[in-house]
């Protein structure tokens, strides 16, 4: 027997429509590409968005179809995750830092149709000139009088001028929830980067998932800003949750810098932010060499990948409460917080910053399950650790245009490539990834951990481990490093730092000192890379030998 | 074109199961019906939920079947709650403090298989009896030392044999999330109780909408009390709410009086709470003349009837933030929170404590339509008023075995039946029901606003506006008081009362004096009955004329 509720899909247009009823003259405040800050309301955003849904009528889309957005946290790049999704057609947010072959790749692979762009990334519209000539058209998201001008792609079309002329009146359509509503693509760390399509289901209920309390406790007094971009998982679905509980919302533009986001946060009054690890050592360390403070900033959201204890100390310092978050293009992406729990309090300063260094606790929605290298459920003692797979409502059920997927294999379950370990109030902390953990004689050896010992050694610069084929193990860890100039890092010093710390098979069998190292696109360790420099070093040193001395 | 992301139903079960996994030590504290306080976890929660699943499915019941309930707040409900909806089943809450008449016409009229009954209402289920006659049992919510002997119920079961011997494995089924999982009827302020019947997504979704900062702001770091009933729209979803977030749940059992809520939120550290004015009022007055403040309590939330600013402003002199909330058994129940926003910030302290008088600004989810006498939406100015209907995914579309819903007559959306403002912030001021409007001339004038003039004289004990109908308006308003002993009010003191304070035609044409004035079982102002004493006296009055002279 069916219950007797309104049958009300979940649709991304009913987030606007709320924030437009509700919180209609709430702010949507933007650093824009062209320079000056732009300020407007979701009151403006609504009626912008119904605009550009009127111009992308006449260019002739039809439901489903793909539109490829190239830009920055801002105003325009909202009214196309409205005006686009709200429509029916699907938003791909690509990520303007990939390498220019991966941008092309991903252009053609999800089909798009159109292409809207920043201004800033027109070298990267011409070096992919043939790839987009296709395309119904090119916008630019600028007005007229900042309208560059391409020999090789004559036909841009301005995006204030296409939507100019549109009436602010458009009745956004009702349909099935589980309807397509944004594309976005994996960073590439693994591999080619692989789609995730998204549907106004899962990015409606994701949004709700993120605004409770023990996540980002998102109200509409706060005033939010998404420092990840808007290209990177839908930045972490702040576009939506905003909106959704009427928060203020505040848009970085491209400068992520210390000094240009200190400045916003003291501006606009900002009391909730997420981004990278990277980009907040790079704030905080502008603060603390300029000596300034956080007068409004009450939460940091952290993720994307892991943050160090320091991090979170020095947010803390300066009265701000971290939420450590862990979660990947294929879970929308939120599946875990680190916000403590009752029992915790009792902890010492030290212990409770180790449980914030963990990745966090599953969001009610999400379902976990982490088998060890015997395909077994793993004991939940926050030490055994095991493959992590996912289940839930807004967790891919497999890639855009994509046959197979090794990581769907097990009915039901998405196998996030993650190796973690998990306690019994469901704290996760990653070990490593599947795919880099270096498998030993049916032992894994987490090369993070490796990592992570040999980069306190002060004269290591930046270190990775990665395992190296062997005839006897399978798999044997080696260190790659980058020693800090004037300094050296012998075999020797290898031996020192990992002695004690960790057990003696677990020690790589060798260091091999290189120049630099490899990095992705969003600037993780290219790890594939660094195994063919060991290979290529091992070759050397022994032609007829891949295996360590 | 459908998104790829996985098809993950919204089921009741998973609640549990999230609570079970990775909030298992958390703790259910129970006041029992038998006196003891009962402690244990939600991991033995689920436990026993699933011993009762598999007594349930012994019983011979069918997908769909109703299970009613007669039960104050305590584990033996919970376990009720997730046994009997988790399996598919429907859990039919009956409140006990309606009249038997109406209690036996709602266990017909859901058609209940098998009833769960407290101890406590052994003398109900014996005036019931012949029409218990035909269900499969009638289960006593006790243990055997605690069993009650009936001459008339010879086959009572007792809840602890019927699970003792069962095993607490079982895995929760699968099903469509729009499946039934719980009924309840109104409270029959209006006419006779209607059935609405609770989905699995809608008692999801609305659990998810409520646990957000601005609804009742639920964490894992609360201990959660719901005062208000669990056969009152599902204690207004805190059962799924607070396991859903991981908060420890307090339940209060039978005794709801001032001394006991106290003792009860003081030793089991109570951070929110939820219930009627009534309640409030009791504690309040009960701590006033004992000297007691709240240690631990943070935040109350008030509904179900208008919350008086004076309870706001006691709560707020103990530390404790009022949300003061609106909601209807057809809305799950919660569509309104009075939080305030950054714009209020400004306002005098007078000026707050209006805004949190009122009803409350609507959760994201819920549309809401205010149409004024002529059919036309209002102005949104905090003054004009008109009918609110609401839709959303937690709003009945029907009642239970019911042909024709007058309140289902405008498609798509269903009447609530208040006469509300609404502000350009969304903020909702409940003005009447639509039921109780004195229609006069075309224009409509709230009894309640009446009321509450009236009840502000020191004279008065309890007052009460109803129209009379009147040959030339249609109908004119006629106050109706109880005097307190040894005093006085008349016809002027009436005219002294209201003139200044409200346009002269709005002023009542006449006042009667009555012993007592008639209520609902759930403690509201019955004003069919009071329009039945206003039309006797009149008679009395004029044998041959039933309009006021
Ligand atoms: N808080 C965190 N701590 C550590 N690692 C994290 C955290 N959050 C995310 N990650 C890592 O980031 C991964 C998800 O990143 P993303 O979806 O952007 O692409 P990718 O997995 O790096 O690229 P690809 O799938 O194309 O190889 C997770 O699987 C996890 O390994
Ligand atoms: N915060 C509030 N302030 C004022 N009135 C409220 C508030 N919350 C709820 N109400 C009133 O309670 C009504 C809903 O109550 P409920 O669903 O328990 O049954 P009822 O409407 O009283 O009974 P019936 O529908 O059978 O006549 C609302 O329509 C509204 O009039
Ligand atoms: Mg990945
Ligand atoms: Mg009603």
């Amino acid at each position: 027997m069916l219950g007797m509720m309104m049958n009300a899909p979940l649709l991304v247009s009913s987030i606007l429509r709320h924030a437009e009823t509700y919180h209609g003259g709430t702010e949507v405040v933007s650093k824009t590409v062209e320079g000056p800050i732009h300020r407007y309301t979701y009151g403006d955003l609504a009626k912008r968005s119904r605009k550009l849904a009127n111009a992308l009528k006449k260019l002739g889309l039809e439901h489903g179809d793909r539109v490829g957005t190239l830009a920055w946290n801002g105003y325009r790049h909202m009214e196309l995750y409205y005006g686009v999704s709200g429509s029916g057609f699907v938003c791909h947010t690509i990520n303007p830092r990939l390498f220019r072959e991966q941008i092309g790749y991903i252009i053609e692979h999800a089909g798009d149709s159109v292409l809207f762009s920043d201004l800033t990334f027109l070298p990267i519209l011409e070096a992919l000139a043939d790839r987009l000539a296709p395309l119904k058209a090119v916008v630019i998201l600028t007005d007229e009088s900042h309208m560059p001008k391409s020999d090789v792609l004559p036909n841009l079309v301005c995006y204030e001028t296409l939507i100019a002329g549109e009436s602010d009146e458009f009745e956004w359509p009702v349909f099935d929830e589980n309807t397509a509503s944004g594309l976005c693509y994996t960073s590439g760390t693994t591999g080619d980067p692989k789609g995730v399509l998204y549907s106004h289901r899962s990015s409606v209920l994701h949004a709700m998932a993120i605004s409770f309390m023990d996540v980002l406790s998102l109200s509409a007094n706060d005033a939010v800003v998404p420092v990840v971009p808007m290209f990177h998982v839908n930045a972490w679905g702040l576009p939506f949750a905003a909106p959704m509980v009427g928060a203020k919302l505040v848009m970085p533009g491209p400068n992520l810098d210390g000094a240009s986001l200190h400045s916003l946060f003291e501006s606009e009054g900002v009391t909730v932010t997420a981004g990278v690890p990277t980009v907040w050592l790079g704030l905080l360390d502008w603060m603390d060499a300029h000596g300034q403070k956080f007068t409004s900033l009450k939460r940091v959201a952290i993720g994307g990948s892991a943050t160090p204890p320091i991090m979170i100390s020095r947010f803390h310092n300066m009265g701000v409460t971290v939420r450590h978050a862990w979660g990947m293009t294929e879970t929308s992406p939120i599946g875990l917080a680190a916000t403590l729990l009752p029992k915790h309090e009792a902890l010492s300063a030290e212990q409770k910053l180790m449980l914030e260094c963990k990745q966090g606790r599953p969001l009610f929605g999400m379902e976990f399950r982490i088998d060890g290298s015997d395909g077994k459920p793993v004991a939940r003692d926050g030490k055994a650790f095991g493959a992590m797979m996912v289940r839930g409502p807004w967790v891919a059920a497999g890639y855009y245009n994509t046959e197979k997927s090794p990581a769907h294999a097990v009915e039901g379950w998405f196998d996030t490539g993650d190796v973690v370990t998990m306690d019994e109030d469901g704290f996760v902390q990653i070990v490593d990834r599947t795919k880099d953990v270096v498998k030993s004689g049916g032992e894994w050896i987490s090369s993070i951990e490796l990592e992570n010992i040999a980069q306190a050694h002060p004269a290591i610069k930046e270190a990775a481990v990665v395992g190296a084929p062997d005839a006897r193990w399978g798999e044997r860890p080696v260190l790659v490093v980058v020693v800090k100039p004037g300094q050296t890092f012998t075999r020797h010093d290898m031996l020192d730092v990992y002695t004690g710390k960790i057990s003696k098979w677990s020690i790589p069998d060798d260091v091999i000192i290189v120049e630099e190292l490899p990095h992705t696109a969003t600037g993780k360790l290219l790890k594939t890379a660094i195994r063919q420099i060991v290979l290529d070093e091992y070759a050397k040193r022994s032609p007829d030998s891949t295996l360590a001395g």
